[in-house]
């Protein structure tokens, strides 16, 4: 386990390279207090369905999921969070709403948890902060752009390929059935198109 | 067709809706030396595969849409942008490199553009801009992440309901072909489904 001190230096590290500049130590001391350690282990619950978020999290260390049960009982990933990633619902943790997603520990996480009125406060006295939160959210919208885009153009195959190009160790960390829920393919596809890529790339 | 103070006021009303404050006089003045309109007319494009997105588009009024081609010749519709939303590619133009994707006019369109050199400006001089842009980011963030939701999960069915009621006008303005693309299912199973909802609906 990290102690807490690694875990800002963590958060410092990665905010210093998103906005490409030094962050000045006031502005950490405040992004510091805003931020509270949690310890999240194997098969814990950050959130629940019908729960509102009240977290936004970074994983400092560890590995999460964001999923959703369809009326069948299925289960459907949408996320995957890894070191250096964020976790939380966004529209349940913004709006304040009940959420449709689950969110537990793929493997024990230690997170760096904040809630929305230090969020909203941060917003306000650090800029740092404020630059860093537009880069990511660009990030992720090309993200998602990219996603929809193979979701409604990329067959199984292609789907795969492009996960082992964006993500190659989502595929070391995961069971091929998560990596399957995560592509929107079942698992006999994955598991066929793994072989032939495998036998052929 | 409107004239030019139709289309700034266009602008501002929606501004001003989004940041839910009266937006002050000397910030739209710097908004709206930054915009430039733009007629386009029915099927010509505002990019094409391989240019770099030059502007961000505020669609005043019109239709446009943003599809990209496969390799084998099959368009697939990512967005459509109608009254009061946005056009362009986001990481061709954040990051000006070459678009992989098209966007042209399905109505004939008006829009006010920006640059990226006049929108790093404002993000600078105009906070109220700022603001709205925040806004907008995660509004279309919790979008494209409902669209990820339905496409890893959702039936044909289903996502045509969904579209129902997130978007009915599509349906009114855009061809059978069209929103099958943008669902990304085949134009013989919507119109099934069209017509199964029709009789039982």
């Amino acid at each position: 386990m990290l102690n807490t001190a690694q875990m800002y230096a963590g958060l410092r590290q990665y905010i210093t390279r998103y906005i490409e500049a030094q962050l000045p130590d006031e502005e950490f001391n405040l992004i510091e207090k805003a931020f509270q350690p949690k310890l999240v282990r194997k098969k814990q619950y950050l959130l629940q369905e019908g729960e509102i978020c009240r977290f936004t999290g970074f994983v400092v260390k560890g590995a999460m999921r964001q999923y959703f049960v369809d009326a069948k009982g299925n289960e459907h990933i949408l996320r995957f969070a890894i070191e250096n990633w964020w976790v939380g619902d966004r529209e349940s943790f913004s709006h304040q709403t009940p959420s449709k997603y689950n969110i537990d520990a793929l493997e024990e996480s230690e997170l760096l948890l904040i809630n929305l009125t230090d969020l909203n406060e941060l917003r306000h006295k650090a800029p740092s902060f404020v630059l860093m939160m537009q880069k990511i959210d660009e990030r992720s919208f090309i993200a998602a752009q990219k996603r929809i885009h193979a979701s409604i153009s990329y067959t199984a195959e292609e789907r795969y390929l492009d996960l082992l190009n964006s993500n190659p160790e989502f595929l070391k960390r995961f069971s091929q059935n998560m990596i399957a829920s995560y592509l929107g393919i079942k698992p006999e596809t994955l598991s066929r198109v793994r072989k032939h890529h495998a036998t052929n790339g």
